[in-house]
């Protein structure tokens, strides 16, 4: 029961029933009775803090959000932020955001953990040789991964989308359409998720015997002007691709720039799949030619990883250690045959 | 002195250092040792925990993030939270995110309050009859606001940009330009924000003796879809506007792709000023037709916000309570004289 669902049962708005579950004055005494009468019986709970008092839990998820002049994609935090935001809400949870530094993330971990404010962690942006699974577990304290480490020594709560599956899929559809110069526009090859996309691209051209050029090879930040600088390179180069991969709708907006700038046609002259994390406010269907995506929910996996987390914080076992999902190929129009092969 | 700080003093890198304060045995006794002297002699504090039971400070700021089907974007929360973020890093604060039903704010900001988990407040999200400065008032704790409220009691800690000046400022460059035909895609009219700007806009106009006509004002959430969607419905109407102005880049992107899918030239057969709050993913510079605009980054406004909150709890008195920031006009190709007037 939340105030919406309690305020419409009473036929009520839920600005009275918050004002008078909160004791103001603009609020008659007959309405608060029936309010704070029907909140006891449906059992809303509007004091979060007596309720923490009697569970000694802070009602807490944290997480680290790097900051400093390298760092990934605002968009993609505040999605995935939005996420957890939808399921804390509905399960009374607030969120505990430490800002680190990236070079520094083990010790502000190590002060979230040990702040007593959070009763469980969420771990992303995970690296190449990144060892903090044992951290994790030294804390005592529930925790699920956004993401997948290279070579654990044992399982472990995560989440993680197939990267690698994706990208193997998007490239094998490029070279079913005839396309053999394939630039990869990967996101910062630094984490995890880049890296797998990339192991994806790689793997698909290996069946043909194809490998991935260095010179339509780019791995940055996501970026509409990386987007941008990227394809332009690319384009200037003797031999062009035909065909880009790209690891987000925000790179995808410069790449769009870059092709229709150097006189080209999306779909026809070239084409493009980007990778689409489904960001309320990108959305590839709207392009001019609507984009051609492998697609996974960034705001749905936030939400589900708070459901995973605060279930354990509540103490139910984990049934379920390793999810991973596999993205979606959504086709629309910016993938075509490759020029001269129609 | 921060970490990276004390590494480069002591030309180690500043993983090795964190290792060294956090007692990982991969680093040997004599740089631990070393590590351990330096943070001492500099005043490097490594124990948060420890700080914070000195003190009887959280450490934190707290504000709420809305959720729900109807909700401001994203971008321009996870860009404000940048900034925050940014400024709570240096300080060694973090912050406490409060998910919350719009029309549940009340009792998610009373719960924050008497939480104990944060220190001070950042409200945002001011709405017309907005009355929350005496709930602000009631717990005791330091606070500052992201906006203003209209007609308040007495003057409070704020921190706004002038919405109105801006936008008086657009509308009156367009009307310089020969425009009369102006269309507004604002933001939703609930928030203060975009009340203000509307009232720059309809202030420039009235003194040329023109009106803002309502078939050429939209007033929405900021969309790239809520965007392009106004855009081509002004466009239908038998005459169209020759000039807009938008409350976002990210309204922008739609509004640039219904120009382009109408035809017309940006700049030429219609002009545009957008709102920028220097959003790093979505660069006005960086269009095919660069974007006039109006700007003042919202980043910038976090880390500001950040540091007057967090002086003020550690005791500082608040020298400035009302901070006003100017947007700066932004002239680019975007803006031309109105058709047959050059």
């Amino acid at each position: 029961m939340n105030l919406k669902q309690l305020a419409a049962q009473l036929g009520l708005s839920p600005t009275t029933v918050s004002r008078a579950l909160n004791g103001y004055p603009e609020v008659n005494a007959e309405t608060r009775d029936r309010v704070l009468r029907a909140a006891r019986e449906t059992g809303y709970r509007p004091n979060r803090t007596a309720q923490r008092l009697a569970t000694g839990k802070a009602g807490s998820i944290g997480l680290l959000m790097p900051v400093g002049a390298e760092v990934m994609s605002d968009l993609h935090f505040g999605e995935f932020l939005r996420g957890l935001g939808e399921t804390a809400q509905k399960e009374d949870f607030h969120l505990v955001v430490m800002p680190a530094d990236p070079a520094d993330e083990v010790s502000a971990l190590r002060s979230l953990a040990t702040s007593g404010y959070v009763d469980g962690l969420c771990l992303a942006y995970i690296r190449e040789n990144d060892s903090r699974i044992d951290l994790m577990e030294s804390f005592g304290l529930p925790f699920i991964v956004h993401g997948r480490f290279f070579d654990p020594p044992h399982p472990y709560p995560l989440l993680d989308v197939d990267n690698e599956a994706s990208f193997f899929e998007a490239t094998r559809l490029l070279l079913q359409l005839g396309h053999s110069r394939i630039g990869l526009i990967n996101g910062d090859e630094e984490f995890g998720f880049a890296i797998r996309r990339r192991d994806g691209v790689v793997k698909a051209l290996a069946e043909r015997g194809l490998t991935l050029e260095p010179r339509f090879h780019a791995s940055e930040q996501m970026t509409e002007e990386g987007g941008q600088r990227a394809t332009e390179r690319f384009l200037a180069a003797p031999e062009r691709p035909t065909a880009l991969i790209c690891a987000s709708m925000v790179q995808a907006l410069g790449i769009v720039r870059a092709i229709e700038q150097a006189g080209l046609t999306l779909g026809r002259d070239i084409s493009l799949i980007s990778y689409d994390d489904v960001l309320p406010l990108l959305r590839p269907e709207l392009f001019t030619v609507p984009l051609t995506t492998t697609r996974s929910s960034l705001r749905m996996a936030g939400r589900r990883i708070a459901e995973r987390l605060i279930h354990a914080i509540k103490g139910s076992t984990q049934d379920t250690l390793e999810e991973l999902w596999r993205p979606e190929l959504v086709v629309r129009a910016s993938t075509g045959q490759a020029p001269g092969k129609n």
